[in-house]
């Protein structure tokens, strides 16, 4: 027992000094869209476990990155829906099955090990063991656009941010952003109320975003909450060990100002990245799949479903995911359990049994006498 | 003009005397299913118009007619959905596309034109002209199981009713219901308000059925809204030229009731039918089609969508009917404008422009400095 504990103290000790936690699960679902989304509800009525991997640092894709509030008008049954409530629909659909998230990180590399099953890294060294992996990586892993600043990668973790994970980080301090469209007014308004200092930084006068979003910026300016710099740009950044100070170009003059985060909002463009080199059949930028049967790309057990993938016909929608990721989890269940075979079951007869104890059914029918 | 006229007014007459009305459209869709309401809606976003012929009284197919209040998990985005509240949420997402609807009539054959377009008739006579046809027939045609009575099909027009289209048609008569499940529960509850007599006939004490269906019924017969005759069957019809009276075995005794209408609801088999023989290749019970392309059976123009078709992996879930609906109307659109390139566009970006003039749009993002 001793001499186990201290096995198992030296393994700890060993990932901690490399780095590494190893996360295993039966389907390691590559994306948090809403295809990665609901493979996990159609895996969790398979029994299977699910961990999603997403280079964001918030589930829902494009639907929560791109557009979170506005209305999609082609998902089956909803009229209208605001694609922000998608993801939430989906999130509380497949919280029974108590998915893993690793957030925040991108899928690096895939090594197959000799007994058929991947293990795959992440950017940050995160590993997942898993025996099928399912990309569901849409467009590609978004990755910001950049000011062109020179030095920005050193300050990239010392005060330089793209994505705004946790906005409590920036209680009480002086943060500068910069942009122009619906994410910049969106955490400027946002950040308002959190930061000690909020500076809206453009290089127009004219922002772009939703009506209520500039007039609210407009508000908040006019009480002094917000202060705009436009048109103007960043153009250096000051600092020792963290952001310091910005250099901004202001109508061809320069000043400097005081700040602790500099958070440039330029959009972001989704690349494929290095999902690219491990060895799939690549097409038009996506990932060539068999959608005559499961999905499956060329090296068995990796799948790709949802806008990653494609195939004569292929439509880049979302509700085509939908199906993609469900007839892609039977062919799972195939290679998790070989041999065994399963016998669809429909939700409103069988219910849904969550991993979390939970079970979803309907009322049952009664038999009982008239007198 | 005059002469026109008179043209007009005997190609008339003749279709009222050949009994016959044609109706012509883009996609004539055989089911309103879910998967055929859905089609109704991509059709639409391709300006194509639908035609919808079910034999069924009222949309929905399976989740209208036997489990409407009934929950659904797995609609994607739905954590539960009452079946019958899906089908209301398709109906209205397609009502902008202003689909026909021939309910109560079941395609019985069909007949390829020359020029490639196809006309499908029903058993009532009708015909349908159009040059793509997109079976969601589902398990088939829905058909009620009749009771073993003699001359029941004689009066089958004449007071005997399986399906119960128009309640209002019952006001002030005296009906008879048999049957002891969800239908005949329900429909002896409404029509206790409606007829001026009901009487429920079931060959045992006990119904089956949701719990406050067999309460209601109870609480009704109680106050003498419905009159109860178990266990006890219904064994001859009586009339001259409509249902007068119904001979009813109750414990082994006979006796006879007076009534205007006698609705059995003993359930319903769905058949494939007429359709199993239009030369399409059918395999265990379904129609065989093109999954890796488009949902083409194999007769070209002829696509089977949803749970009437059958390909290697494929599922019978109301989600696959969606995707594969999706797919086939871009095919469609490529049968009826040939050569012509359809591009995909969001229904986020682009809105949704119903046939009815109606729009539907995402508020739009504004250009606007603040100053
Ligand atoms: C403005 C706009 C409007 C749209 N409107 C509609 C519409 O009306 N109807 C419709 O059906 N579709 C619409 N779409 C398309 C729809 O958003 C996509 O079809 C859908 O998001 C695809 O879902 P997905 O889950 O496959 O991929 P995505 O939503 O793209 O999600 C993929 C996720 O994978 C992550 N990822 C990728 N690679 C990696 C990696 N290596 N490591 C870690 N994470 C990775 C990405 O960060 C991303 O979060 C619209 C798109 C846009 C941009
Ligand atoms: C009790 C029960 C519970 C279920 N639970 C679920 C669930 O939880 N999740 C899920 O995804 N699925 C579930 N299903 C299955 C789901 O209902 C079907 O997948 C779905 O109804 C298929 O839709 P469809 O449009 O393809 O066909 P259907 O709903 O079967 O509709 C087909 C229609 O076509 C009509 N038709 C057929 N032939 C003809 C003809 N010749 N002329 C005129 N009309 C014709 C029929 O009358 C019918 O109305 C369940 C089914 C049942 C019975």
């Amino acid at each position: 027992m001793k001499v186990q504990g201290f096995i198992r103290f030296f393994a700890l000790l060993r990932m901690i000094i490399n780095n590494t936690i190893m996360i295993k699960t039966d389907i390691l679902i590559i994306g948090a869209g809403p295809t990665g989304l609901f493979a996990v509800f159609e895996a969790g009525l398979l029994k299977l476990k699910c961990h999603i991997l997403d280079a964001l640092p918030q589930p829902g894709g494009q639907l929560s990155e791109l557009y979170p509030k506005k209305p999609i008008y082609d998902i089956p049954g909803f009229p209208e829906v605001l694609a922000g409530d998608l993801v939430d629909g989906l999130m509380e659909q497949i919280k029974q099955f108590e998915p893993g998230f690793t957030l925040g990180e991108r899928a690096e590399t895939v090594e197959k090990q000799e007994d058929g099953t991947f293990i795959v890294t992440s950017n940050k060294g995160t590993k997942f063991h898993a025996p099928v992996i399912a990309i569901a990586g849409g467009l590609g892993s978004f990755e910001p656009r950049k000011p062109l600043i020179e030095d920005i990668e050193f300050y990239e973790d010392k005060g330089v941010k793209y994505f705004i994970k946790n906005p409590e980080k920036f209680r009480d301090k002086r943060v500068v952003i910069a942009g122009g469209g619906d994410s910049a007014l969106d955490w400027s308004i946002f950040l308002a109320n959190v930061a000690s200092e909020v500076t809206l930084i453009h290089r127009r006068n004219e922002f772009r975003g939703a009506l209520d979003s500039v007039e609210k910026v407009q508000e908040l300016k006019s009480a002094g909450k917000i202060k705009l710099i436009t048109p103007a740009e960043v153009i250096g950044i000051n600092g020792a060990e963290h952001v310091e100070s910005l250099d901004i170009e202001e109508n061809g003059a320069h000043r400097k100002i005081e700040c602790d985060y500099f958070i440039p909002l330029f959009g972001l463009t989704p690349k494929l990245g290095p999902i690219g080199d491990w060895g799939l059949e690549i097409e038009k930028n996506a990932i060539k799949v068999n959608n005559a049967l499961d999905y499956q790309t060329n090296i068995p057990g990796i799948f790709a479903i949802g806008d990653v993938n494609t195939y004569p016909g292929k439509l880049k929608l979302i509700l085509c995911g939908f199906h993609e990721a469900t007839l892609m989890c039977q062919a799972a269940y195939g290679i998790i359990n070989p041999g065994k075979k399963y016998v669809l079951k429909y939700t409103t007869v069988s219910g849904v049994d969550g991993f979390d104890g939970t079970r979803k059914e309907a009322p049952k029918a009664v038999v009982k006498a008239i007198v």
